[in-house]
């Protein structure tokens, strides 16, 4: 199709197809010019001569058909990798000046050269542009207003400021000026900040630079002239709604910079902003039209929206270039959704056109419009959702809040990585110090918390307790405020909710993602409440039910601290027997709620000190509920303290060496699966995991005392129950012991935060003291606990699943670490050869996404289509 | 050589060189024979035919030429496996009786059928051998003042009674007798029992008991007769001594039951003991050169020194069994030595025949004789050496004197799983309950410390922490006392000691074993002490300097807590400036007593809070010399406070998070080797160890320090300096990415105590609260923190082996855990390729041996022999 490659310089048509060779600016424009749009014809220099003028080789000459006056754009091999900005009015000298005025009028010509001058001083001498606004720039501004007189008293003065300061004149030939402006975006390309920055975005150190030598068009000057941008979509819906600027005698980006108030694209843009000036669809409707034409062109043509920059010279319509229209994420979805509609792409090209991550910020809940916002601090929206929840002022009291089952709300001057744990706790978090990219903002977008941050008129007082209002409220730890993270507002209370609704494109793109997917999505969900959320999600089951959490809920966790200080046995089955039909009922919920979908339920995991009160008052309240001395209350929570509680007497240990635990738990599940089986119709196949094993003996134990509890409530209730049991694989020796416990499970799912804890040799919690550091110095590349440390722990994933799948080739894998919901670790999943992936209900249709986006990527499909396709920040000129 | 086997009967010699056919004692007795032996003449049956047996088959006939009474003998595959003991008298009966009586007299041939009807009665028939000796037995004790008429009436009386119990007469034939001695014996092995016992000292689920059908002798009757033991050696020295009992008139092991007094073997040992009865020296010249000529004999030809029970009837000699004379450790080295010597053995059998655990007992120091012995009480001699320190009531009160490098004595009421990490700590053991195998003396003997227990005169007051003595002194925490584990006492104060001294024989094995091993031994030394110390027990150099417990000694802890606290780099660096010229002079001395031998040096490596004072005087005397408020001082040690310890800001993270610590102690390593290699003449070559890494780029930046600092000291002192960095695996990540590691280490170690704990999940200090509940359930078959854990955390040191290998083939490869000073793990660590081990000075020896046996063992020594040949508890009747 196209033209053998040569070095040198190419006709633009040469470009099509040709991205790695001339950049992807110069391949887009070439696509443009062959589907007619109105492209100024242009010359390309390619990635190899552009090489050779940064090594000092001549800047060839430009094809003279062009005219005597160039615009000069970089084109990088990938658009995300930036480049250089365009420079314009290349070759305007003295010489040419009069042929200009013949073309655009004096006034435009002359306007037009003060813009060149100014251009080549400050991009390729390397002056100052504060003294050029110095000389003239203010009167600029107001340029319609100046006589020509005026203008060209600015256009000599701006020659001689140039002569004295580079003690050169300035430059009056095209060819002399095309060398400098080249030069210029050749260094700048190959300058260090510019390395940096692409090399960020992924590019290669050898990344290449092509060059566009445009003719240049004109938006100065007599007739209808100026400059604009169009795109036929709405940035934040993604819905079809024609919009953007156009700004009368002007170039480039004026249109954006808001110099002057530029007119609306549309009539309905104007009157929904009450604007004056009339729009260009009333100003010139056969541009609007022309523009409106050529993007659905581009739309039908490249499969995606673009906004269109776009001139006028004396009534001619130019597209100087298209970028992909910048979106939200629900833009995203929706822009997806709509071109599958017009055949523009695949559904496979869809599901890889939107970021999963940016999922979450559609399916927070918000406040409900109708309820009464009392509102008592307002900050930055730092990341959108609203939340109620407690007041905590630590991250240990937000820590302990969660662990009894209630929403925090973190609330603190500004975060630091000591708190990370605290966020994963919290439902919301309200700072009263930092901006949009404070670690507070930062972490919490990625965990998709609402987050509200810089909320500088509130007083918070750590030492007190006490959060102070502007209007004199004080709140406590423990008061009940809500946050609302897209709004920016701390509101005291539990305003009225509604449920995030997704739109009708995010759950068309959803069933397309599940019609994709090979890899299962479960949730992690402790409670019937968790589940409910889970099943709107659209989960294919729970892949991790924490039964400590149940403990913990009301008056339960009274009798769980008597089963746990019982001095003897039978004490301990007193506590027990009480606690078997709380837990019976929580199954019977889950089952129901998830309709025979597989619900895995891991047996009590956490130390048991973990349980006990730690005030005074409380273990003395313990004490009189027990009838104990306090000291004895006191002796026993000391003997359940640990040195490192995280390697202590947890899971499975727990089990093996208080093994009434795990039966009543195994009675629950398997009374609760009879249970809502009978009542369902439909039998009830409950998932048992046993956590922290570390040798095959413990799973040995404890299958043999659960099957026998199997087998007990099957004579009692007169029919079996299937069920299975597994294993929750969180120690790197069950990892590498993986074929020995495969021999006797069902499935293994792997508790990635714990493995990568005991692969490191490092806690968590402890790991906020020195985790920045660490990445920032690169010590890990990435935090390993947000994402899959692929090198360690992933080793042991492959590991395990190969010598458990080479003894039980039908043995089920899965993930239900905090990474199960992390795109990056799902695709490590899928590849891994994972059945499923488990994360926290909100998170579901990330992973769905992710899931579809990973079965794409390695099975076939792509289409070799650029998978994410957002707005960036490249020049636009 | 032998007749081909067959299955039945075979004649004794058959059994020579077929000990898996016919048993070993058969295959020992044939031995014996052919050698000249007076041994009576005997029929075997073999494995398979005892199996037929057991099945149901019939018992063969005797060869009618053996006479007919015959001794009835197992023969187990393996002297360990024991076996049931023998039947004597087999086939006495009223028809023979008068031909007994002829040849041995009316008394001997009735004592003779008094004890084969008891004998038949208790182990065959099942009576109960207190009814028997209700009849008689009270007699049978006095036999020689019995008259004929009374032992008559004893056999009369048993009979009657074993006819009214079983409801059948006493068997009247020889068939009849042997048919149910041999069934007897043979349902013994198969019982449960016995194969739980023997299964339990490795033998197979289906290992076989051949039976011997010996000639009965008697010992019993006219002329001189009787029955004793003899060996040529001594049990404790080792040394050449005649020594053994003999009890005329007596069968079996008469003469060890102690019901009359035997006769002492020599002159020599009767005068020692102060005995009046003649010597068997003395009474028969004959019997006791035979014996002693005999002795020699078997020791020339069989490789060992034996004890050899006898029988003498009538005068005539006859020698019944030889079993391998029990030893104390240090007459196994002293007897493996001297049959060296005498060319009985090869030198690498000799290593072989040392059980290297036994050693630690020969290697403690005493408490010097001349010394006043201040004893306040004595308990039983559980392990033996002495120790001296300061008393500990807790566990935890031990680990920290260890921390501050002090002796801490652990006194305990009685020791429990949870005091393991104490006992580590400590350098003695004294508790006031338990026996010798208590848990105390088990774990004591394992670890080699000296231990006194049921020391029950004493009074232990944990309350008010106060030890109270019989004579009324009461002794607090902190006190100084001595323990003797040797004599069982425990000292008030600081007796003078007298250092080990090993025996010549000791030195002799140990240069043997240094000149077989092919792996190298060294030692855990943080001290000079601890550097002398293994340099006395010779080690290849320290593979293990903690310079933490450099910090902690004499005034350095508080410059070491003004460092930590210091709230910016200037006011640290002058703490560090105080630190370098102490660690420099510690540097020093170790490389002037390793005198060019390799020294290890590790990086400092634990949480920076066990630095700190902990009590509120501590806490404000500090808070004093620093300056500063308490509050601050609390508060910046409650921000040290981490939640795992374990997991935590430990090792290279501190190294990393706060250089300067790693550069003060890089420069002090470098300026030391300089001194110390000026001073000697000779260059030292420092190897400087990196712990707790997990990513590469962690050992990459404090590499870059370290060869920055080495490269500044080099030019400080105009001349550079060999030395090589290694890394401390210890977290299975680092073991993963060893290939990694490899590519920037010059060695990489193996530090096995964190590597099993992060490998289980599983902290030392909080399993002990479980891990004998775990051993004892089988759940794990040994404590991992004892016996290295070959499945899992071996598997991680395999790989890392390999992966480091892979990358760099002379990566030195060595494992510094305490699983360093365990035999099989040694075993393990020369299989995987290691270049040597490192353990605690005490272990050396130990680790020398076990180093020298694999290597015998692994590289083609060995010669077939059974390795480890002390005395057992099998029957030697």
């Amino acid at each position: 199709m196209t033209e053998p490659p040569v070095t040198g310089i190419a006709p633009l048509r040469d470009a099509a197809g040709a991205a790695e060779q001339f950049g992807a600016r110069a391949e887009r424009l070439a696509r443009m010019a062959a589907l007619g749009l109105p492209v100024p014809g242009a010359t390309v220099l390619d990635f190899d001569t552009v090489r050779a003028i940064a090594e000092g080789a001549r800047v060839p000459a430009p094809d003279p058909s062009l005219g005597p006056v160039l615009a000069l754009r970089g084109s990088a091999g990938d658009r995300r990798w930036g480049g250089p900005q365009a420079i314009l009015n290349v070759g305007l000298c003295d010489a040419v000046l009069p042929a200009l005025v013949e073309r655009i009028g004096r006034r435009g010509a002359l306007a037009a050269y003060a813009r060149a001058i100014r251009a080549y001083a400050v991009r390729v001498s390397g002056l100052d542009p504060e003294d050029f606004d110095n000389i003239h720039y203010d009167r600029m501004k107001l340029c319609d207003t100046l006589s020509e007189a005026d203008l060209l008293a600015i256009v000599e003065e701006s020659k001689r400021f140039y002569a004295d300061e580079v003690e050169m004149p300035f430059p009056q030939t095209l060819e002399q000026q095309l060398d400098g402006a080249v030069r210029a975006m050749v260094d700048e390309w190959h300058g260090l900040t510019a390395r940096i920055l692409r090399e960020s975005s992924g590019a290669p150190a050898d990344a290449g630079l092509g060059l566009i030598l445009q003719r240049m068009v004109f938006g100065l000057g007599q007739g209808r002239s100026g400059a604009g941008f169009f795109q036929a979509v709405d940035s934040t819906t993604g819905r079809a709604a024609a919009t953007g600027r156009f700004l009368p005698d002007a170039q480039g980006n004026d249109a954006a910079r808001g110099a002057r108030t530029p007119h609306m694209i549309t009539e309905a843009e104007r009157a929904a902003a009450g604007q004056t000036l009339p729009s260009l669809q009333a100003l010139d409707p056969d541009a609007f039209a022309a523009l409106a034409r050529h993007a659905a062109a581009l739309t039908s043509s490249l499969g995606d929206v673009f906004e269109l920059p776009f001139t006028v010279e004396a009534g001619t319509l130019h597209i100087l270039d298209a970028t992909p229209v910048r979106r939200s994420p629900s833009a995203a979805v929706q822009i997806a959704v709509d071109l599958v509609g017009q055949g523009a792409i695949t559904r496979e090209i869809a599901l890889l056109r939107v970021e999963p991550r940016n999922l979450i910020e559609t399916l927070h809940p918000r406040i409900d419009p109708n309820a009464r916002r009392d509102i008592f601090g307002t900050g930055l929206p730092a990341s959108p959702g609203a939340a109620t929840g407690k007041i905590c002022f630590s991250p240990e009291a937000a820590m302990a809040l969660h662990a009894q089952g209630e929403d925090a709300i973190l609330v603190r001057v500004e975060t630091s990585p000591e708190d990370i744990r605290g966020m994963h706790a919290a439902v919301g978090v309200l700072t009263v110090r930092g901006g949009m990219t404070s670690h507070a903002a930062v972490i919490a977008r990625g965990l998709g918390l609402p987050c509200v941050v810089g909320a500088g008129e509130l007083h918070l007082d750590l030492r007190r307790g006490r959060l102070t209002a502007p209007d004199g409220r004080a709140f406590g730890a423990g008061d009940s405020i809500t946050i609302d993270g897209t709004a920016g507002e701390a509101l005291a209370g539990a305003p009225a909710m509604l449920p995030a609704v997704p739109s009708a494109a995010f759950d068309t793109l959803m069933g397309w993602a599940d019609e994709v997917r090979a890899l299962g999505v479960r949730a992690n969900a402790d409670t019937p409440a968790d589940a409910a959320l889970a099943r709107r999600f659209k989960v294919d089951g729970i892949g991790l039910c924490r039964t400590e959490h149940m403990f913990f809920e009301g008056d339960r966790i009274d009798v769980m601290r008597e089963m746990i200080l019982a001095s003897n046995g039978a004490e301990r089955q007193v506590a027990l027997d009480r606690l078997l039909p709380m837990q019976r009922g929580d199954f019977e919920a889950l089952f129901g709620i998830m309709e025979g979908l597989p619900v895995t339920i891991r047996l009590l995991d956490p130390p048991l000190h973990e349980f006990l009160p730690h005030g005074q008052e409380e273990l003395a309240a313990l004490a009189r509920a027990m009838n104990l001395p306090v000291e004895d209350v006191i002796a026993r929570a000391e003997d359940l303290r640990e040195f490192n509680p995280m390697l202590g007497k947890r899971g499975v240990r727990l089990g093996i060496t208080m093994p009434e635990i795990y039966d009543m738990q195994a009675r629950a599940i398997f009374e609760a699966a009879h249970n809502a089986g009978e009542a369902a119709g439909v039998p009830v196949i409950p998932e048992i995991m046993i956590p922290l094993v570390s040798a095959n003996r413990e799973l040995e134990l404890v299958k043999a005392r659960v099957d026998s509890i199997a087998a007990a409530v099957a004579a009692e209730r007169g029919r079996r129950l299937d069920y299975r049991i597994g294993v929750m694989v969180e120690t790197p020796r069950g990892a590498l012991r993986a074929a020995d416990l495969a021999r006797s499970s069902a499935f293994l799912s792997f508790g990635t935060n714990d493995l990568t804890q005991m692969t490191y040799g490092l806690s968590r919690d402890d790991a906020g003291r020195f985790m920045r550091d660490y990445v920032a110095k690169g010590v890990f590349p990435e935090d390993p606990f947000h994402s899959l440390d692929v090198e360690g722990v992933g080793e042991l994933l492959l590991l395990a699943t190969n010598r458990g799948r080479s003894v039980r080739s039908d043995l089920t894998l899965g993930l239900c670490g905090e990474h199960g919901g992390d795109p990056e670790s799902i695709r490590f999943c899928k590849i891994a050869g994972f059945d499923y992936v488990s994360c926290s209900p909100f998170r579901v249709p990330i992973a769905r996404l992710a899931a579809a986006q990973v079965t794409i990527l390695t099975e076939g499909g792509g289409h070799g289509a650029e998978p994410v396709n957002h707005g960036d920040d490249s020049e636009t000129s």
